[in-house]
């Protein structure tokens, strides 16, 4: 920690050719030298200007013409966001403009930025640690309160300090074991093998609380994973279309500025529900096919919410025959599923439909459903699964609000019970966990089988590896490398 | 001016939701007490702090929980962009971070800026006049030199200090008009005819060289207007091929940003070109249908830069023919006509092609030019006109690199010819100083035909009317309205 750095970095810290103003940023011990070369001030010097002080003054080409009026906003180390000497000089938001001054600041001796290497030089001189810069990209890219709070939580070190708690756990762990092989070649026992174990329980317990909430972490942060099943004609294209709605350009506009890609997507009341795809997965009572593509129902599993579509007209039995089939497929613990009773239409008379429509009637008002509720009940649903029937018309976008509220609903109740406690919501840190884990497993079994301490101890420190690879306490350049690389230019 | 306005005004002064961080203007009276209510300083108040200083604090939901992290530039009255007391909020790049911390500032007692309210107070206040605040926009959309060298020249005040020195020589004018008027019961003559004469015609040409500048500004801020003609089977769609070429995307991807359509257009070397539509114009040696067609060509005198494409396999007689048709219909002291000889290619074997792409030998080493250029030469081109032949071939893209060389300097050439002159960019100033000019005219009419002088004195009234609604000396709220309803958000 605390590198110093040579070099002078700068970058626009917002898109030149938008909006009014575009901001450049310099971080670096000759920040403030190099922008005093570029931008000169009638009043007041740069150089010696106070950390938090404005100065005001003139930007000129090389054929003295002049090239923006700017503003130059200067923090001193180690009070900035890198922790270096920094720099940000406000200009006019015109694309010419920013690379021509971006080209002046490299002519005065900074370099043009890497992406991330703000964030990577507020990291390596201390400012924060690794899952803390990682939180920052987050933050940027989230759109909702919810993906906000938890890159929030991150960023404040809330999320650290638990990683923090858990690492001293591990440490005590090793204290306990070190002790043990101090003393191994007196072949002296555990000093108090009941201690450690239970510490190691502990421990292990607070990981999988951790990479529990992957799930729920990474639905906040990637979109929620939605499944649609059904057999062919129960009129799945249209409900997709139908939850998609006008919402298909927004998304996709989005997409194409924060995510790689997101195919198919929607948005409900600010939260993002992702669709899996589920291609090539059928309900069929036909035992021959269903043993033939038991395999695809595997990614029916990576969905938190599952909509089995089925056609409200179709004879009872094989309703419920189709609903038990999906059912058995899902681990209802974790995914909650909705059986969506399409096509309520198709029984209605048009005057039913306008009433439906204007909302002066229920389609239970016109359709029996009752029998197909008391079958359900009988059936399908009991009070120890996440599952709950819907009856809509996605022709004719009958029951589509009712839905929509239905998945919001599903996602808030998972947020609300989840309250404040921190949430795993990055790949990388949901891996090192899942290791930390399996090494911790491995110092459980490892003792519980007499395998002599000195390779207990082997485990325990991977473990601690990994852990310590979130935060930053151990990490490569590699690692590094990878995490920067994917910020933005500026950040 | 020095209006006071009685409400502060919030905008996010950068796109949300890219880059690393947003910036929040506030301006009003009352923004610093509307900052200090949203972002809580650890260490000094935002109300008491001053002028260009800056203060780090935490901005927090209802609910208590931290929403950002920000700096707060603070900028008192009269030391900001409008003028007023100003403060600058940057926060993280997200854009549910800025849409809350706009909610905030609302609830805390701003409201949300109209497009361009920021720059509009500016001139209210007095800050800039009215051309210099149409520059700020015309600024931040240039993308290069020229076109932010004309937007500088207008921001910093040369061009209405000019326009400023015209309306001085009309009120002079004025002067001698109402000298007259005071002693006209008595029937004296103008003091002194010569003079007044003189002003007039020195004004007149004054304002001429502004309005003829607009043809080149014009071309700067939008793109010089380049028309392609020729007969059928010349390969004109070849060589628009080849000029687009991959700039078609790169061109249009910025045209959707900053321009409302260009349909067609190319860059070179930063220099924006924009197809006119000449679909209709063909040269033809019928004479009836040329008679026909004729005032289709009016259109050929929008463009800045004519290319009249030419199959150099054709018989010479008939290339001339046609060549002399286009150049009759052009004003060659303003317009550039370059005879662009197509399908060179055609009469080259391979070998001696593959030696021409690769730049060891040219076309003319393979293929005799010289009748046609003397043809030419006799025929068509002169010392008194901006007309050149160049030899291509579209399909092969030979001499195209040639092409837009050409096209650059010529160019080029118009804007160092130019030199550091005020350019009319605006559509608005030109139809002003048109509108002007003529009211001058009609004021030179009156004198040589006698007119009673306070007839005269309203013409020059109108003129000097004209020439005020440039620079906002009179402006109506409708004016102001259309200008500054064009500028983005937060300017």
């Amino acid at each position: 920690m605390g590198i110093r750095f040579n070099d002078t970095i700068c970058a626009p810290a917002t898109i030149a050719g938008t909006g009014a103003i575009t901001v450049i940023r310099l971080s670096g011990a000759d920040s403030l030298a190099i922008v005093s070369k570029v931008v000169k001030c009638r009043k007041g010097s740069i150089s010696d200007a106070l950390g938090y002080s404005i100065r005001y003054g003139e930007v000129r080409n090389a054929d003295g013409s002049l090239l923006d009026e700017v503003l130059v906003s200067i923090f001193r180390a180690p009070h900035s966001y890198t922790g270096e000497e920094s720099a940000e000089i406000t200009c006019h938001a015109s694309s010419f403009i920013c690379s021509e001054m971006l080209g002046l600041l490299c002519n005065a001796g900074a370099r043009l930025a890497e992406p991330g290497e703000f964030t990577r030089r507020a990291f390596a001189n201390g400012k924060m640690d690794l899952s803390q810069a990682e939180a920052v990209a987050d933050l940027i890219a989230s759109e909702n309160e919810a993906s906000h709070r938890v890159a929030m939580n991150q960023l404040k070190g809330t999320y650290s300090s638990e990683l923090q708690s858990l690492r001293t756990q591990l440490v005590d762990l090793s204290s306990l074991l070190e002790l043990e092989l101090d003393f191994s070649e007196e072949e002296v026992e555990f000093a108090d093998r009941g201690k450690l174990l239970e510490l190691l329980e502990h421990a292990l317990t607070h990981i999988h609380r951790l990479t529990d909430s992957f799930r729920l972490g990474n639905a906040i942060k990637n979109g929620v994973p939605v499944a649609i099943v059904g057999s062919t004609n129960t009129g799945k294209s249209t409900l997709l279309n139908a939850l998609l709605g006008e919402e298909r350009a927004i998304v996709s506009a989005i997409a194409g500025t924060t995510r790689d890609t997101i195919e198919e997507s929607f948005n409900i009341g600010g939260t993002l529900f992702r669709l899996i795809d589920t291609a090539g997965i059928r309900d069929t009572d036909d035992e021959v096919e269903n043993i033939g593509i038991g395999r695809t129902y595997e990614k029916l599993l990576l969905a938190d919410i599952v909509l089995h579509v089925l056609d409200i007209n179709s004879p009872v039995n094989s309703i419920i025959v189709s609903a038990k089939l999906i059912m058995s497929k899902l681990d209802l613990n974790h995914q909650k599923l909705f059986f969506v009773l399409n096509k309520a239409d198709k029984e209605l008379s048009e005057l039913e439909l306008a009433k439906v429509e204007a909302s002066e009637a229920s389609v239970e008002d016109f359709l029996d459903v009752n029998t197909i509720v008391t079958e359900f009940n009988r059936n399908v649903l009991s009070t120890d699964n996440q599952a709950e029937i819907l009856v809509i018309s996605a022709k004719r976008s009958l029951g589509i609000d009712k839905l929509k509220e239905a998945l919001a609903n599903t996602q808030k109740n998972r947020l609300d019970q989840s309250g404040n406690a921190n949430l795993v919501t990055n790949l990388r840190h949901y891996n090192a966990l899942c290791n930390a884990s399996r090494s911790l497993m491995d110092v459980r079994d490892g003792i519980a089988s007499g395998i002599p301490s000195d390779l207990v101890a082997q485990d325990l420190r991977h473990a601690l590896y990994h852990l310590g690879s979130i935060t930053g306490d151990i990490s490569t350049d590699e690692v590094l490398g990878n995490i920067f690389g994917k910020f933005c230019i500026g950040k």
